[in-house]
């Protein structure tokens, strides 16, 4: 399948360490580079503010989709919304349209809300909603974490070893497009049969 | 809040030790001895079985909320779909179902639906859609690396140090329930008002 545009999961927080702003100001150059459109969660804030500004500095396509209550905390000095925004109602909603208008998904540093984004990604390939490329960028390691997460509940019997390449961790933004389009949906997921209402 | 119904969250398989299956038992006699009902993903597979099966032997409250396209592949032999169920659409609406009929989460070892469902729990909390106490049974030392991540992530600038304790981790089934009791939503919580129509 052709990556039109991509899903990003990042943090709202720009991280400590500069190589976090870094990392994802590349990334989005690359992507721009090959003519891929960002889909993101909106805002200026963070990696999420990086990533859509430096896009549309060099000419991308960007798409932020924000829930309204969230939107409406942005109408502020500081804040903005890059890109053409969408605003949607809820947060499931947000999560929806976000995989909905996206070919991959690419996750980033970031909090809370980006390991559960990431982690429904791929919990949604291994319902086989989906079979699009989902990599993680650790960069600095940061993900080191969340691959010891994986390994021990392969080891204690709670997801199949078989389905370890659900997301591929890439260690450099060069590596992220490889990633993308070498990717092949893992051979463990589970077949089921989804309505055209029901996928998500 | 009084706790009426506590959402699980925890994995469809067994797990390799059987102190998983063991702990999910002795969880679930505990909450029925309360007088608490269980709300969890349906089915009678892996833990969530256990959970659900366990409870309703002990004359405790039990509802199910699965998707249609996952319960349809709970109608042949050795599957069977314990207490109330509702059949929901999608996996969006069952996340949404399941935080509406709660009054708290408890995750126990899982796979990586398991994972999501939890953090998505935490989203919602730190973005102050609800203030329900979350509690995660670090069963075996199961949890470590979610901690370890969560961690990495304060360290890092990705996540407040106030919100550490959106979840509280708990080594064994009889702390889980002081847990619940004593539970306090941490202050650094982002002061968002949503809708009515807009929360999830
Ligand atoms: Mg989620």
């Amino acid at each position: 399948m052709p990556i039109h545009n991509v899903c990003v999961f990042c943090g709202s927080s720009p991280g400590k360490s500069p190589v976090y702003i870094e990392a994802a100001k590349s990334l989005s150059e690359l992507l721009v580079s090959k003519d891929i459109g960002i889909v993101y969660g909106g805002g200026s804030l963070g990696l999420m503010g990086a990533i859509a500004t430096t896009a549309i500095e060099k000419g991308g396509r960007v798409i932020g989709i924000i829930p309204s209550a969230m939107a409406s905390g942005m109408e502020k000095p500081g804040f903005s919304l890059p890109g053409e925004t969408i605003i949607v109602k809820d947060m499931h909603s947000r999560k929806a349209l976000m995989n909905e208008k996206s070919d991959a998904f690419i996750a980033l540093p970031g909090g809370i809300g980006t390991f559960e984004e990431v982690l429904e990604a791929m919990t949604w390939s291994q319902l086989s909603i989906h079979t699009k490329p989902i990599v993680i960028l650790n960069t600095n390691g940061f993900y080191e974490p969340l691959k010891g997460l994986i390994e021990n509940a392969i080891q204690e019997g709670f997801f199949k070893e078989g389905n370890r390449g659900l997301a591929v961790f890439c260690n450099t933004v060069e590596e992220v497009l490889d990633a993308l389009v070498s990717y092949q949906p893992p051979s463990a997921r589970i077949p089921i049969t989804w309505g055209k209402d029901g996928a998500i």
